[in-house]
């Protein structure tokens, strides 16, 4: 069996939950707070970064980008065959836009907002190196940036059917993965931000979704329309 | 003609001026200061971030992920014709390693050093809006973490022929394109790491890395041995 490590709120890990779901590969879960540092988990990915997938036949994909190219390169043989699915559809154009858009949430989204609203209100309150309470001036700054990466999902989300195209593409997914996280939190005004939210209602209506509805911290519930399909 | 927008220090796009000249694709630069914010830069890029190449045939590639493997996706048939010089060579579990290792450096690597440094030694001193110098408490941080990533780098170089196994790959491109750049500041000391030294040594030596070697930047001067083949 294939297994995933990952943290429930991660929105890398995320990411590549929706992914395998979508592309139909069977995982187990394996929980991992990666601020830890557990020396069995370094060993499996010195980085101690999330997600991990360990494949059934012994190898090791470590990290977001490693995990949804291992795939697309085995999905563009079959998107050949005419079968549904890949992460990265389309032809070469199409893929460089939703590759774009993957670093745009992976990397910029991750570093300006996600990373730091997580240890602010996530992370930092289980760590036992930390007492005091999510800084006001951090949460602050990290909402303005929120409302710049929401302002430009609606914008996306209102020029085209999917973030990246025509197509749901691992843009989508790596979207999701950080709006739905950050969304659990109630940090999302989603009526401002109307197309944005009528993409998400369309990702969060997808079976693959279910799973990361279904996940609670404990200590930390959930926004009331966090799992609500109709928010 | 292919155009790269850059900057000259960008351990990003450094990495890709690096691969494009390995792949013999040729390329005219055009420099950026992506902390002004230009409107027609965030037209080209709206992520505001570097590298951008603006293909001959029309195209915008925006970003050292969509960029690298938009060249992979071309080279993998080249590969299949027995051609030499792709980004990502081997088979699926050697593409996975070198994955592994591009995302350590443009990802890890990047948010624990690279970043923070220019920002401390390069960025902040060109930017209008900072008049003080660079932070003691905080190049203090970024050196310790410089240390532990160069400890790996040696680790690898040591197992290793290339960072990623028997090939050359992106992954070396990306660990030289921030070490380059961390070095134009004086920044390594080698001979504390003889294993990547010697791997840096190679890395140097091929005709891809001359055009870097050559690069100066107005007001802070390379480290002497930045240029220097034998170090």
């Amino acid at each position: 069996m294939n297994t995933l490590t990952h943290f429930r709120l991660c929105p890398k890990s995320r990411s590549i939950r929706l992914a395998l779901a979508e592309i139909g590969v069977e995982t187990e879960l394996a929980e991992e707070r990666p601020w830890e540092w557990r020396e069995t988990f370094l060993a499996l990915n010195p980085a101690g970064e999330l997600p991990v997938l360990a494949l059934e036949g012994g190898l090791i994909l470590c990290g977001a980008y490693a995990i949804s190219e291992h795939f697309a390169s085995l999905l563009q043989d079959r998107e050949k065959e005419g079968r549904p699915a890949p992460l990265f559809p389309g032809r070469i154009e199409q893929r460089a836009e939703q590759r774009r858009l993957v670093d745009w949430f992976h990397g910029k989204l991750d570093r300006e907002v996600t990373r730091e609203l997580l240890y602010e209100r996530v992370y930092g309150h289980l760590t036992p190196y930390r007492s005091h309470g999510p800084d006001p001036d951090a949460l602050r700054a990290i909402r303005a940036n929120l409302r710049y990466h929401l302002g430009y999902v609606n914008h996306l989300a209102h020029e085209r059917r999917w973030l990246a195209g025509d197509d749901m593409s691992f843009a989508d997914m790596a979207a999701a993965g950080h709006l739905s996280s950050i969304d659990y939190l109630g940090e999302i005004p989603w009526e401002e931000y109307p197309s944005a939210k009528s993409w998400y209602a369309r990702m969060k209506s997808r079976p693959a979704f279910r799973a990361l509805l279904a996940d609670r911290m404990p200590g930390i519930s959930p926004a009331p329309v966090y799992a609500n399909l109709d928010f």
